[in-house]
């Protein structure tokens, strides 16, 4: 094992019921008014935010609604959210639903424990967090993993840039996951959470570090059993023994787990992140759009990397390394293809793009060529413009 | 996925040199007067003490030496530090060391933050926890786990009685784990913590709970690494890559991610603990000894488990349960040996145990017979007693 740190308080309570826990769980992390962040309707619908609400009254706790979260969340959103919090004077944030509502609550929470900090500022690096306020959660979708990852992601829909933020304050304090509230999911949701699940392990796994013998193990592990399970869910949302394996790999799948001591690449994450902060694209779709072109186009660095994914994950025996890591890689675009999920830019919504969009987000991807994006290959401006216009096919 | 809760807060700062910071991150976790505890002299001779003691000056930090920890760690020597922190006035206990001193620095954490509280009877849960003091580690052995447990163990010398006590109290703050640290420790100290991880897996592993996919597959996982890099650091405990993959092992065998969601077993533990209270039989030695004796009396019960076992950790590819279930044992004990760990009691110091003393062990076992033991087969005293009798041969 190389160096490394690992930091992953959140304590979960995983089950069937567990809904009814979130109460005792607010109050024993300290909350005694809550701002209860969600997303449309469907908590309403599903009456599960009146379950939890009771279970809050319960515990005498007092809470304020914040609903409206869209995909993709938006740095006014989470703004607005920051002066709800102060004037009910919340101690305490509640995200029902999944990672748009978490990560809006994660920036809802910091933005209320430093009133005088500009949001975006915190986001970018300008400012730097030492305090916020507690998160819990509870998870109604498993996908992005936010309940026990550092990061939270957020759109500055003004300048049409989305951005992630890694921080220790961004660890939520507990995460009540019952894998039944997957049950009456859109298959498409279903299907984009399993790309964004196995992307964060994906995205760690691709790495030219060696020596993290049970880091790769675990690595391995998780994406065989999302698979798996994610074949079998997309099936039917219904199936629990699938939803419950999706939705705790979920959660391991970007604590941190499954990349330690790697040096990490998120390069998918970061060429999906241009997609969706220009056309909307649902973060599953965006990475899965792009994939295959990254794959292609760095795999060369090292097939045998891609040839042992390929062998541990698809059981490919092939020897020829170069051989094995393509037919991975067509493994895994078939199993996005199995899913419906697009495995192009062309499959999108809009269709194949111009060369000047691909352009314009190659630029933003890099600062206008200031900075490069990943490790297993360094992108540079170039690069990225490259896997785009590969990526630009029907 | 069964229902579970997962609770392991612990900041790992895991690799070479880690122990240099261990100041900064007791002043992240608060402490300002520290108690030191750990066992004997190795710690001094290393160098290690003087590096922590360092680093604790460094960040303005006092603290006071308590050593003298021995292994099967005491009652009364954790009191008698529960009497120094007070006098020190310590607000964090620090232990540099493995198991035992991890163990004790709990328990003196528990009694300064609790001093009207009997320390046993916190151990036996007459006294509920609702407070503890921060404690930090320096790990110096891949063995007991306890870095990132929720356990620890005390042994009352007064009454000739080993007992677990298991709280979130026991949860320390941070981990630092250098696995250089354990490149100069005797062959049979390494043996001895190979087999006390193996165990803390394989005490959750058999159980007849079904459907928790990632928690299997994460043990497999885990049992095949340690048992590959447990024989190589046995060879030569200065193997870095080896030692490495141990330690982390080591931490994740015991925190509780290995038996997610299952009924957990422990018998082989339970039956080692009265080993260990009686002849103060090192506790990697205490569980070798009895486990084919336990594997052997329990499987008929579900021979298919240990089957799998055979098959994910040991490669055996036999397709009738039985002959594989027992292919699989077979291969565990002649790992044991190839450790040079004892595999009965006749390999103990003291050779083969009378009936009587048998019989003595089966009672405290199972408190006269008023209680089971373990779950994948319910132990009564005349089961333990069995158990016992196979294991007392050379």
């Amino acid at each position: 094992m190389q160096n490394f740190v690992y930091y992953a308080p959140t304590e979960v309570v995983f089950g069937k019921g567990t809904e009814e826990k979130t109460g005792e769980e607010v109050k024993k992390w300290g909350g005694s008014r809550v701002l209860i962040v969600y997303g449309g309707g469907s908590v309403k619908r599903s009456g599960l935010l009146q379950k939890v609400e009771a279970s809050l009254d319960k515990e005498g706790i007092a809470w304020m609604e914040y609903g409206g979260v869209k995909p993709n969340p938006r740095l006014a959103f989470a703004q607005e959210g920051v002066r709800k919090a102060l004037e009910f004077q919340a101690d305490f944030l509640l995200a029902a639903g999944g990672g748009s509502a978490i990560d809006t609550a994660k920036a809802i929470a910091h933005g209320t424990a430093n009133p005088k900090m500009d949001l975006w500022d915190i986001w970018t690096g300008k400012e730097a967090l030492t305090k916020s306020l507690p998160v819990g959660v509870v998870l109604t979708i498993s996908a992005a993993g936010s309940e026990m990852s550092d990061s939270a992601v957020l759109t500055n829909e003004a300048i049409g840039r989305k951005q992630g933020l890694s921080t220790p304050y961004n660890r939520v304090k507990f995460a009540v996951m019952n894998p039944e509230l997957t049950a009456t999911l859109p298959k498409y949701q279903v299907a984009c959470g399993v790309v964004d699940i196995l992307m964060h392990t994906l995205d760690r796994y691709f790495t030219h570090t060696k020596g993290n013998e049970m880091t790769d193990e675990i690595a391995e592990a998780l994406l065989r059993i999302v698979v798996r399970n994610g074949r079998r869910a997309y099936e039917d949302p219904a199936d629990y023994a699938a939803a419950s394996e999706l939705m705790w790999c979920g959660s391991l799948s970007h604590n941190g787990l499954t990349g330690l001591g790697a040096e990490t690449d998120f390069a998918p994450h970061k060429l999906g992140h241009e997609l969706s902060a220009k056309y909307d694209v649902a973060h599953g779709a965006s990475l899965s759009a792009v994939w295959e072109a990254w794959a292609r186009y760095v795999c060369p660095e090292e097939p045998e990397r891609f040839a042992r994914y390929a062998k541990k994950v698809w059981g490919i025996e092939e020897q020829d390394p170069v051989k094995a890591a393509d037919a991975g890689i067509q493994a895994t675009v078939e199993y996005f293809r199995s899913l419906d999920m697009p495995v192009s830019l062309g499959d999108l919504e809009g269709g194949v793009k111009t060369e000047e969009e691909l352009l314009d987000m190659a630029k933003r991807c890099t600062g206008n060529d200031t900075f490069t994006v990943a490790k297993f290959k360094v992108l540079h401006q170039n690069d990225v413009l490259e896997i785009y216009r590969r990526a630009n096919h029907r």
